[in-house]
């Protein structure tokens, strides 16, 4: 089939896709809600069409199997998650499956000298759980069994959640791909950001997914009156936490190697307009290509929030939530991706990717490629995320050479 | 009685009727609430002891009159407020009300060259429908018919709730006072700030109840992806809005005569920790005694936040939700108070009100004077809220000089 007839098909399938939704005036799927079922379903039904053995695993993954030529063979995965944010776009995670099912469709069984699996995660953004790679981190055997008593907004547990959905916790390790068999992880995902747009390349190649630090601040000063308590005499929790928010800004600006830093939610008490505030919680999301960086940037703004603080008589406290180092993608992997890139036609781009991605997770069993694919505006987690069909296109003519470069060398 | 007895007695009846709220665990009368109901009940009850004859008017307000020797004679008001927040303290509002009765039982009948009306007014702090001195604009004239439609978290509208509570909405008029028989109101009432407590002094006077602004500053900026959004073309409006809220306090402390500015609520959309603040909405809360200077403090932070907002590619409005003069105290009646604190022991301490209290509403009718009472380490609109017994002792001997002096100066 011509690559335009392809693109337009993989396009079609996000759209159709796009109407699987928990909420009926915008995207929302998450693990293990009816439109994961749903969605599993519809993609499932491409997958079989494609050629692919498919199941759905303990986890509520999806997966298909191509098998190669060789019984005793490793297996190659591609894939990319199928569950989203609230009101949410069309292409991030989906793009990257239906790219990949695109191959198994291209490819015929016993061609490649491996199996090729193909995936749709069942959670890679952590909308439910607030804890994200659920799916790829059960394949990749790095599942903190823990996270199973974890409870949604409504008092779901994460087991209750994947019983209902048809698992079976107790095999969850069943579904790990052994190390030994594990060759490789390819994923395909929109960029997310505005640099490929800036540069007119419709794709580009990922070094390295960043580090990340997510930390909860909580300020705590004292409540008064707004109109009785003088200026000089008071100890507002706001005032103090503006100026850290300010200087989270202002550190990362300094920084001219790709940091970056992020206050996206403040909840202020007790939050009203008369009431001096005694206590102000935020949030605070570090990101760097460099671990070392990100410590260093974190010690010093933990030095200047001491600063702030006790210059006020307020207290803080800096509760670290999460901490990823750096996913560096494998130099073999990447070498032929953007050999690939290359010979499809297109300036080999290189990235470091701002988001972390399903293959963060999978890079637990071995080497992992990531190719971005260029989004409209760089915008993302919105209804209006977008990429041209073209754009489509070229990724999928990029695929095609990888997989047929990957096969020669693994022969 | 001796006034260690009735200190005594008003702290007990405090007590009483801390125990009348709508909620078991803690102080909330709200306006036309069944604890409203019940608590006018209580102090009806202590009213008609005082040989006062109650009612309960058309806006909940409940009143005694003491009749004076002139059947012709004006009316002095002394009262205060017996609603409260939410979660609140036993005397803000109540003291001032059972200070008043028992400035009635100690006078007889007759005894006066004018009537005494003390009330208990039914809302001033606007908890139930966002708008405060329900009751006491009621008394003045000055209330506005069109709040009647306002509905509280319920639905219920206040002209529902008046109507259940036994208030007639077309009588309202009738409970205006006529200025022309209008003489003064006096009202007594914990400080709800440091001052007094500094000094060591049990009250104050106060001067001039502030002006106020209370304004919402809406800013917008552009949400993005906090892992892959470079820092350099962000349109962060929460960064913006720290920076904003950071200015709101450093432009009052310059401020030397006594501007307070609050920035109490802050609202952050989309509000996640990894996506870049779109949109930030957030109070602010100005007062001073002198309504000028609050204009040119407003009109100048103004400038300031288009600077900041303009600057960064954001955009910010300004709406102004309610504005107050400052109210100056009546002279004669504050020199009357003077000479009575004086007279009683104790040094003149003169205040200026960071809070709004019945007496800003009952000004439309003519002269009013306010005095604040020591409540410990400023603490108001909080369980720990307290006045000493010894406190509320020397607030009895100064309203019985200033009774004594007032009931000369006007035969």
């Amino acid at each position: 089939m011509p690559i335009d007839n392809r693109a337009a098909r993989v396009r079609d399938q996000i759209e159709m896709l796009a109407s699987v939704s928990e909420h009926h005036q915008y995207v929302q799927r998450t693990f293990c809600s009816l439109a994961a079922k749903l969605a599993n379903d519809m993609v499932s039904g491409w997958m079989h069409a494609a050629g692919l053995k498919t199941r759905v695993d303990n986890m509520a993954n999806l997966r298909g199997v191509l098998p190669g030529n060789n019984p005793q063979g490793r297996v190659f995965v591609m894939g990319s998650h199928l569950d989203t944010v609230i009101d949410a776009g069309k292409y991030d995670g989906p793009l990257g499956v239906l790219l990949a099912i695109d191959q198994a469709a291209r490819l015929e069984a016993g061609s490649l000298p491996f199996d090729l699996e193909v995936i749709g995660f069942s959670d890679e953004e952590g909308v439910r759980y607030h804890s994200s790679y659920l799916g790829s981190s059960v394949v990749a055997g790095c599942f903190d069994q823990e996270q199973l008593s974890l409870k949604d907004a409504k008092g779901v547990s994460m087991q209750q959640a994947v019983e209902k959905f048809g698992g079976d916790v107790t095999k969850l390790s069943k579904d790990q791909i052994p190390k030994d068999k594990f060759l490789g992880y390819f994923e395909a995902h929109i960029e997310q950001g505005p640099v490929l747009e800036e540069k007119n390349i419709p794709v580009g190649v990922v070094q390295t997914i960043n580090s990340q630090e997510r930390v909860e601040i909580k300020v705590q000063g004292v409540p008064g009156h707004a109109g009785t308590t003088p200026m000089m005499i008071r100890k507002d929790a706001l005032a103090g936490a503006a100026l850290m928010i300010a200087e989270v800004e202002q550190l990362a600006q300094k920084d001219h190697e790709n940091m970056v830093a992020t206050v996206g939610k403040v909840d202020v008490f007790p939050g009203a307009s008369n009431v001096i505030p005694g206590n102000v919680n935020f949030t605070l999301d570090l990101r760097s290509p460099n671990y070392e960086r990100l410590s260093t940037f974190s010690k010093k703004l933990q030095q200047i929030f001491s600063g702030i603080t006790q210059k006020r008589g307020l207290t803080y406290s800096w509760n670290l939530i999460k901490t990823n180092k750096s996913t560096p993608c494998d130099d073999q992997l990447t070498q032929i991706l953007s050999e690939a890139i290359s010979q499809a036609g297109y300036p080999v781009q290189a990235l470091t990717s701002g988001a972390g991605h399903d293959a963060v997770a999978i890079s637990n069993l071995g080497p992992v490629a990531l190719m971005f694919i260029r989004c409209k505006n760089g915008i993302s987690h919105h209804p209006d995320e977008f990429v041209a069909t073209e754009d489509i296109g070229a990724a999928i003519k990029v695929c095609d050479v990888f997989f047929d470069k990957l096969s020669q060398q693994m022969q």
